[in-house]
């Protein structure tokens, strides 16, 4: 794992040096809400990603243990892309942006969809009870 | 108040395609928490923002009513800048940013300042109880 220079020693700073962006996130969304674990599946999201930032984004948190890469035993053509707990440990942030945007809804985007709206209602009631039972869900061994 | 058209209707997207850069929520960060006002105030800060990009960055916020920009009486030279209830919203996010930064410390990055960290723990202990008494502390009228 590489130790990255970032711009300040500001743990917000620090935060939006690795992920501040509009993609890495929404990779993050996929693979944490969504549970999608493979580069086409990352790729046919909604907002086209494309496969160059996609593969430059996956190789990113890669390096900083934020995400992990391996093939199955009967499948060595696909890589499979999993959260460490490092990664597991970014829902809040992305959890907490869809409370805002689900809060300013009629003057940002009335079209917006409802998705995850559910999850956001249960995790605003009882974040620490929510994120607990979420972390039990990533069932296989985290690397830290 | 500039309708957006976002690359999808995914409630995490909106949010992203709003803030997700490197820049937009340090200058949130200055505003919220080190109560920062002025474009010389912003532009010190150690990350060293360019000029353009900041002053980019604050039209953007005030077209998306995220912040307010005004003229104090006494002083018609400086803009004084300041967050809506909308951009006041925008504090979770960030201090979820600055736990995950702490959390993840000692494998992201050693140096980092304990500026934040006190109310970070703060925020933790009771979410509800921290984000009430910041929104009591913009005590001036709040235009959404």
């Amino acid at each position: 794992m590489i130790m990255k220079k970032f711009r300040s020693d500001c743990p917000i700073n620090c935060a939006l040096d690795l992920v501040g962006d509009k993609w890495t996130l929404l990779i993050m969304r996929d693979m944490l809400v969504t549970k999608k674990q493979t580069f086409k599946e990352f790729s046919d999201s909604d907002e086209g990603i494309a496969t160059n930032i996609l593969s430059n984004r996956l190789a990113l948190l890669e390096e900083h243990g934020i995400i992990t890469k391996r093939k199955l035993p009967n499948n060595k053509k696909s890589n499979i892309y999993a959260p460490t707990q490092r990664g597991i440990d970014l829902l809040p942030i992305i959890l907490e942006m869809a409370a805002w945007s689900f809060g300013h809804r009629a003057n940002l985007n009335p079209d917006m969809l409802l998705t995850h709206q559910a999850s956001v209602e249960l995790y605003q009631q009882d974040k620490v009870a929510f994120l607990e039972q979420f972390n039990r869900e990533f069932d296989e061994p985290v690397i830290v």
